[in-house]
């Protein structure tokens, strides 16, 4: 369709800034790894699951809480569990981003590289775990095992759904039919988390896409955007109606093409 | 029916510890507080409401709460707030309970002497107000007037109204059916916020209850601990059939009589 | 013999302040409470033991340091603990203690009331266990089955040695001969801990103690100083040869006299 | 002048250390931003202004302090602020700047996109205006109108004067007369801040210039040296009398020599 | 002239909260410690004094701050000082109020007894120093010859001179006309300080007052709230034209009347 | 020997991660950098010299701690001495460092640029000095007049050592012997501080080595993996006999070969 048209699309995900980090991605990272710990506080409650409170309760042991990755959305649910009086552990494969994590929250936390041995020890104890590894990365890290070891009611939420998943025992779903239960675990699988808190959302976008279409009326139209910002261009995956985004054409069995040499035959 | 049979009644709610703070309360007070952001973050979201997070996002303006009071809910209502990144503000009629609120909170907060001007000012603004005043102090502070100028879809949480509640607006909810809106503004009112988190508050519960019956035990029967336990006695409504709550006997038109010349028939 | 010279003697850990509690206690525990950790740092390394760090490397799960009682020596072991990385909860039996340390530490942290489900499974997995809680309270509180579980080459400091002790396994040591093992765990149960760090200890005694021999200058002898100051007289345990502290009358079968009596008869 | 004697000539706000940052600007700008709010203070004072204190006080309402601009100045001013007790908002336009702020201060701030519907609210309401944005991004952003809205006697301290201004109203001041009002807002535009702790100033300067100098003595000379480090090679903007520096070259139509050709043509 | 007109004074310093501490003298005195920091600051500054800034800039030492005491004055002068980034030590005689004081900023801190050895060590090296001890235990504690010794242009700002002062060498100085040198040391003797934040302090004030006065309202004129309150009727200096203040009965040498002696002879 | 058996051997310090920086080296100094400070308890106890501790007993000064450099060991030393209560103060030739440092640990802490004047003055009052600088800038940084005019029994710890040291006074000691006295002053000069905690060491590295070696064996082979691997190849000293490694070739007197060129003639 696309195609046919000739269009000029951009995928606001792909878009970078000037350090050539995903804007689009951090702010709904951020949002999402806000939101997540509120998720999970939900279906701890006595209408939906254990009954329990995330912490701080002078005498009552802690909820559990074990983040798989270290990522933004990992530094801000570790942020928000530990303001709820949560316990907290995070594990990843990598040891620069764990402690990368470490800096930005500015405190002691319990971080461990991903090993067989302290994470299932871990994942039988815990009341809530959060998948947010990349996906290269995640794939099949929790298996069907260690999840049926996990205590009743515990709850799952995988934000890298949308990209495989963490869990083997995971699979997508939607705001209006959340969760479901395999080995009495709660999972909660919704692929676009920050739509429940939907003008925040939306006010994070503006706040990037307003300066770009600034530009643009700048610059004098898209097209004269796609020359003038490299990290626009990185936002194009469809130019004049061709496929330029290599992940997108695998994924649909569209033929790509490199988007500078498309470019170029323009003059 | 307590009369007929002669019982000795407990409310564990007058019980007292060493210090002569009640434990049931402070402990069903920081559950409440702990639990209040929850209940707000919940009906902030877009489906029940504005869409927006506490906070935290960078670039994104955070919400407004609103704290009136400054007893052991409103301290572990500000705690959590803070910890989901909110913007905190803090009223209360005295400043001797607003400098215990600091310390116990450790930080720097914005606090204020309960006064209309600045009052009114925050209550426009606000995305969130909990209302944690003791009965006395609580009734009918916020006018109809003033919730009819708040934000649309603003969310009130009246943990006072129990006791009469702070709000003009305000009437009991229940858990089956805890919102309603008036003014377009939601109101939470429902009186038992701990039984949301079932199991964190009997844990809580049995925490004092425990050593009291193994005390009980130990002293040789309740008859014995009224006499052992200060504490305890104090928490005695009805002993041998008689009314000894003088706020109970004014409520049920009960007659009421001074459990200590009851105890010094006993001889 | 203090008796047949006819002997005021003062015991330095009677006396009291202004607020009514005992300043040498308070100091002498702060001091024992801040060395606990260093000592169990020593224990923990290569040479004697485990070979474990506190805490905070990325990517190592820290130790795991338990420690019951909530005191003074309780708040400085708990606030050294998490200076130096370690994972740390907190047990005790009252709430309204666990309470005060939360407010004293200033931030939030594990804590639970004593009871035996959460206390058992916390100890299988301590890598260090200090007992700091009040001689009527720590009797026989963990017994041996309960250290038979613990790690081997795990570290046990019973500060409450000289009362009696936290720890059934646990028997007196000495600087020069300060650990034995039990069970494979090492027990440090030195009484006076704090004379590892003897010149902090002598200065915060003479912070005491100046100020006491200045006042008594002041007032023109110690006799004048027993009448003018009520902290000071709740210090003496021989007044002119007689026993006049119940306590010690008792251990050592001395018989007792009313300090208040022996002075009205001065008249 | 410098032309005619042919003289090597180096601005040190030019110079660059390792990381290809500028010392002496980072400096500066650290010294600046600590310093502003202590001017602020001054000018609420009774003697100056509206007689307020920045904040801290239990029951009074903190300051307002808005902070335009992420950078060092911003940094610094923002964490002087808060260890005052008030109450800070920072704009900026670039969301990657507010996070990496966020990230130094290691707390929850509120940020906030530049937006005119955000940023005029909250102007009305401030009692303090710091304005430190770069040049580029500063000019005319606070408009006359704007200005005009804001509380009589709150205080603007346009940091960025000496690279235009961040506000309409703003021109250069002195430190011999350093305020004028202008819609009953005391504006402070002294470009040189520093120099108000002149001997905090020149120690940051030596700590810089001091190593920049035994390495001179060290390579052999200044002509060494700028062959022999390309940071110091960046400060130089006048090279045996020829102009190097293009923005000074375009501010006083000099003409302008590349100092790579003039040191290539050295051989 | 109160006397002949039979007049009821109220001294609202001497007015008493519910919890028996005075309102009125803690709230100036949080004030006072708010301002102190940057009155010295002012001293400080390059056309002033030394030209120094209290701390935080990267790579040059902080400024070196004494405070004497350690009451509220103390704790809010300490707070505000550690914002600025200055290096705070804090000495008072009393071990329980440096603890308390510990506990109020929740965090370590540099304390010390006051003790000669230590304190003219510290002494010399201070760039300012802040007396806020009480008056009983402030007089002469720095003698000329300690104050000789200091740094040229190093700030001493005493609180305490409305009662006798902290310093030997300090006398009181006013709002005009605020500070002296002697021995090269700037002498800041201003008895009201906060004065120079009136706005505040009168905020402040009318916090504490209007509740009064909404009582005495109440409870039908100021003769029945003496009766009422016990906190009002310690605050009344002069009943009914006889002095009712011991303190001033002898500062001014007029005859004393105990004040429930003339209450009760109103019956 | 490696030679003759035309062995492939890597050298694990050398070892770089993705983000170019040395992810042995960086274990490793975050392990030794934990770890100094409980040495230097160790020698400040009465048994091995002043018997003072490190900090946080209320009205007893805190101990001085001084740190030469300011990489990751004294991040690390940084954190737990204040951790400890002890007081702080850095040293370091460049600014952006402690700048780097003071981001890390997310406070406000005394940092100095290293000049004669003030390491003078702090090296006389320290009681602990920890030498972390890089070998190129740390040689005979304190030279033998500094240490000869430091405190009795004060603790030197040179984690230096092993490329040169920061002292003129130190030299090489094991954990066998690990200190010895100079000029008074205990000097602990053991090189390799992790084995002290030999198992948080070994897990450390594990964490390093496991995906290094799962690698290994997804590419097939060490012959493979060189190829693969930028940050693995940079590791290789010595490839199929022959000495690929500048400082060891130079060290050893071995002739160097350049590892591209080897790689490259297998083609």
């Amino acid at each position: 369709m696309l195609s046919k048209k000739r269009i000029n699309a951009v995928a606001y995900e792909f878009l970078e800034d000037k350090e050539g980090s995903k804007p689009v991605v951090k702010a709904m990272s951020e949002i999402a790894g806000s939101t997540v710990m509120l998720i999970a506080a939900e279906y701890l409650n006595s209408y939906n699951g254990m009954g329990v409170i995330m912490g701080g309760i002078t005498g009552v042991p802690p909820t559990k809480v074990v983040i798989l990755g270290s990522g933004t959305v990992a530094e801000y649910t570790a942020r928000t569990a530990i303001g709820l009086g949560a316990e907290v552990k995070v594990f990843d494969h990598h040891l620069y981003r764990l402690r990368r994590l470490k800096e930005h929250l500015g405190m002691q936390i319990y971080t461990s590289v991903i090993n067989n041995f302290f994470l299932k020890k871990e994942l039988k104890e815990a009341d809530v775990v959060v998948g947010s590894l990349r996906p290269e990365e995640a794939t099949c890290l929790i298996t069907e095992e260690m999840v049926a070891e996990m205590k009743p009611n515990a709850v799952i939420i995988d934000v890298s759904i949308d990209q495989g998943g963490c869990f083997e025992t995971s699979s997508m779903t939607s705001h209006h039919n959340p969760v479901f239960k395999k080995f009495d675990v709660i999972h909660y699988c919704v692929p676009n988390i920050p739509s429940r808190v939907a003008r925040t959302a939306s006010t994070a976008l503006s706040n990037i896409f307003t300066p770009i279409l600034l530009k643009i009326a700048d610059v004098g139209g898209v097209e004269e955007m796609i020359y003038a910002k490299k990290g626009f261009k990185n936002g194009v995956y469809c130019y004049k109606g061709c496929m330029t985004n290599l992940y997108l054409s695998k994924q649909f069995n569209i033929s790509y093409k490199d988007i500078h040499l498309l470019l170029a035959s323009n003059f």
